[in-house]
């Protein structure tokens, strides 16, 4: 089953604020969703890594969704990530979400498991099985410690088990080498989770991407996309170097906290800043920015006219 | 909190027997249980990585631990993992399992989240907060891709945090380290999960061992604890060569199967011929061994006197 | 020391042929540097990786330098890889590179030993101090299993310990951030080693390009080079998009071969197909593609159009 | 070709003392000898890892085994670590080694180059062929980053290309694989690396054992060596907890150094405390421990009772 045909573009992972107490904030999140809409944005990828996604249990997950749906109304397109360990778990997830009605359930090869590439190949097709819905392979071995091969996205993509992929790898010659073995399957949507290197893989030819910075400024990603779409590149690198002088705010608190933390955490801090969210705080064991930490976040919006 | 006294020796991980349509086969699970009290375990640690916990949703981990209480009943102390991603997942499982009655919980550090060691140290505290038992700390990082680091154990063992380590790390020399750091607590329940070197590391002192391959022969594992005890270090060897000969099971389905489907698979499919399970079904999407591989799980099971 | 004001560009890592009894053959290696100077090439880097270079011991280093530098005659600027374990085996390596009149060195973090940020940093530092001539640092972390941190790169480049550097990590995201911050010291020589997204890389800024498939054929990179210069940057893809398909070449004999072999051997069959060189030899251990995998190799090479 | 008869026991790997001008201080490197001979080892291991192999040049590796094949005299086995990237070179080292006199060498997987397994046998064949010596395989994967698998280990052994093993692969079921699929060739000497597990691998049935720590107490690895050989495992466990205290001084300097100098940067510290060698300098551009470590370092010697 591909994706309806209007999938494209700007679809960031969106970010879910919390409370100081680690619940749901569900006004910021629809403040989050408004925001992003204002800003242009293609569709929406809520429950992804960027959400905090494995942080939350079935029950909240379901609530999430079906708060975004609510929101959305169908103003846009809704990715829904359906992120757990192994195959039947991930199914539970898919089936939920379909009933909720989101537009298409994003899927990772399984982890803390050891799991073969044949046994990948599998877990997608399972899943296809299971749930009649656009499934996205979501290719992110820094989480899940096992890269999704060429070959299976490849064979998943054209038996049609996959009906897109969200690549956040690293691996730019590879991405390049799918957007190449499924030229002639054009309903097949190929996007990335680069956020520093978006010029390059629009101009490489990617059909999306999916920037968890786009919580942030999703205006200059938009800017971006339509630079590249009408072959203006000079401008699109443009963008592209502005929001990588943004994109150091996911650094400020490392390492003090984790990666993890300081990446989302310094999203959220920005969004705090902006008056989008009402706090920074991140899903336990993380760590939240602390002051002097937000200050230097709010020092580089202001280098890049966001404040 | 302490774990009982009556704490010590040998502790399988106990293998989840599964239908042919990857329900749990709670028949097969009972005589599993049967099988390893028989063979004079000396605790049971359900839903660890052996039993394939990753697979299994809430529900599903509820009414494993239910049952595996109520059949128990009282003979042996039960350790159940609360084996999920993130802090508030785990001490949901946690306060599942401590309502059903187990005596203590086994958690990993965070998972597909990149987490520092700090926040390992905190994950384990809000664990330990929110639920009034024993915690052991679960060292795997060929599943979990962190180390739990020497100086984290052991600040979380002398401040109460934890109450044991089960150490699958394959570091037997940072082991050591804990066995001897914390020599003057000996209330600190350390555990090894290796099953080629447990003569040599319960020679340095280990108060016990959680051996998948238990689940095949349990007797033996408890011989060699015996041993062990009354300083019997030839008979601890002999034992231990005959049974790294027997977990030569874990590699016959290789590399058709991943490792994971090669290791559990390996002890179902011997406990099938053994007559203790029905089937030898691997949770998806894990690969089953086939008629050859069990062919040759059963040369082996000959070859050490099993069969 | 900066690097000549002639810098930049295309600077292939050239090719080292050998005789069937494994040393180099001397005629093809004059026939190789013809074919990149006739391709337009900016520059030369011989002892890379794609040379083989760690097979080779001092004499022979000392005498394909001595070959590279009399055949060239000034016709372009050389660098020479100096790669070895440690700093001061590479000092000795660098003094012989600068006695026989290269007009940079290449160096990389050492390997095989366990080495720190802060002791890599002293590590050019040492050798910059033992050799008056540009030092390039080599970032090649597939090789050497040590990343040069941005910071180590920023701290060298600001105080002349190098003036350049040669990005092989696939982190397109940190190459960018070089390019930024150093965009104020445009002295410094910032290449990358990709292949397969130089029309991206180049949009972003990059100064040069050092691809090992430019052996193969040079004039596709100085063409995709010069479309960048002049801001065509769909040209600049097309031509990328057809060495994509040519460096399919490097994997025609996995996984029968390692995938070092893989590349160079590629390379080398290629070339030898298109009569540049005699043999397609691999110094020991590695192996040399067959003659199915060289047909293989020429099919490609035919889809492309280079035969 | 078999090791000669006598191999066994304790065989340390040489420390390299240097000067404060990083030449090799050959009186020092006398006493270092003179040292582990009074101190009853049955072999040393001259240019291993712990004597910084890979940061000596091809004449000083030679002017090393020269004097200490002349300081040795025959009193001992001696074998001669040939460590470099690939095969040709190492064959150099071989044949240089061989004319020096040495009884065996000691050769690694090739590094830098990324190498296959099949490579990997071609490559200790080669070497092989090329030099009618008793080859040790050395699996040290923490710095060649390839390990040695079990098959590859047998296959050589039992074909004769490899007379023994050392392994420092950290892999304690693995060596033990080894020592029962060669139980029927007592000819193949199988060493571990390990320091702090050495009692468990010798009641495992390990042939000898190569500990770094051996440089500073050659002693306790002898008499540790001896209570295995005459069966007193409580014995053995004694002297293996006390060696695994003194075992500290290698993380003294962590982490203002690198792993690789904290090593055997204590070793020469503690070393030079005792007077054995006059400082404690390391190989450029690892950092040599300081005077606050050494305080530290001398503590510890005092703790075990060798100050």
């Amino acid at each position: 089953m591909a994706l309806p045909a209007r999938f494209h573009g700007v679809v960031p992972p969106v970010v879910t604020p919390l409370t100081t107490d680690y619940r749901v904030d569900y006004g910021s999140f629809t403040a989050v969703i408004e925001h992003l809409l204002a800003g242009g944005v293609h569709g929406l990828f809520i429950l992804g890594s960027t959400s905090e996604v494995v942080f939350h249990d079935e029950a909240t997950r379901r609530a999430i969704l079906e708060h975004a749906v609510k929101v959305v109304n169908g103003r846009a397109p809704i990715l829904a990530g359906t992120i757990d360990p192994t195959t039947d778990r991930v199914i539970g997830h898919a089936r939920a979400a379909k009933a909720i009605g989101v537009d298409a359930m994003v899927v990772t090869a399984p982890f803390y498991t050891r799991t073969s590439q044949p046994e990948v190949v599998d877990h997608f097709r399972y899943v296809r099985e299971a749930v009649d819905a656009p499934i996205i392979a979501y290719d992110i071995p820094v989480c899940v410690h096992t890269k999704l091969e060429r070959a299976t996205i490849v064979t998943l993509a054209r038996e049609g088990a996959i009906a897109g992929v969200k690549d956040s790898s690293g691996d730019e010659g590879g991405f390049r080498y799918l957007l190449s073995d499924l030229a002639d399957r054009p309903e097949v949507f190929l996007m990335t989770g680069a956020e520093l290197t978006v010029d390059g893989i629009l101009l490489a030819g990617a059909h999306g991407v999916v920037p968890g910075l786009g919580n942030v400024d999703p205006h200059a990603y938009v800017r971006l996309y339509a630079a590249a779409r009408r072959g203006d590149w000079a401008q699109a690198r443009k963008e592209q170097d502005r929001l990588s002088r943004l994109f150091e705010i996911v650094r400020v608190s490392l390492p003090r906290t984790s990666a993890g933390s300081a990446g989302v955490g310094g999203f959220k801090t920005a969004m705090r800043r902006l008056g989008i969210i009402q706090t920074n705080i991140m899903a336990r064991p993380q760590r939240s920015l602390n002051d002097e930490e937000s200050a230097r976040v709010e020092a580089i919006l202001r280098d890049v006219g966001l404040v």
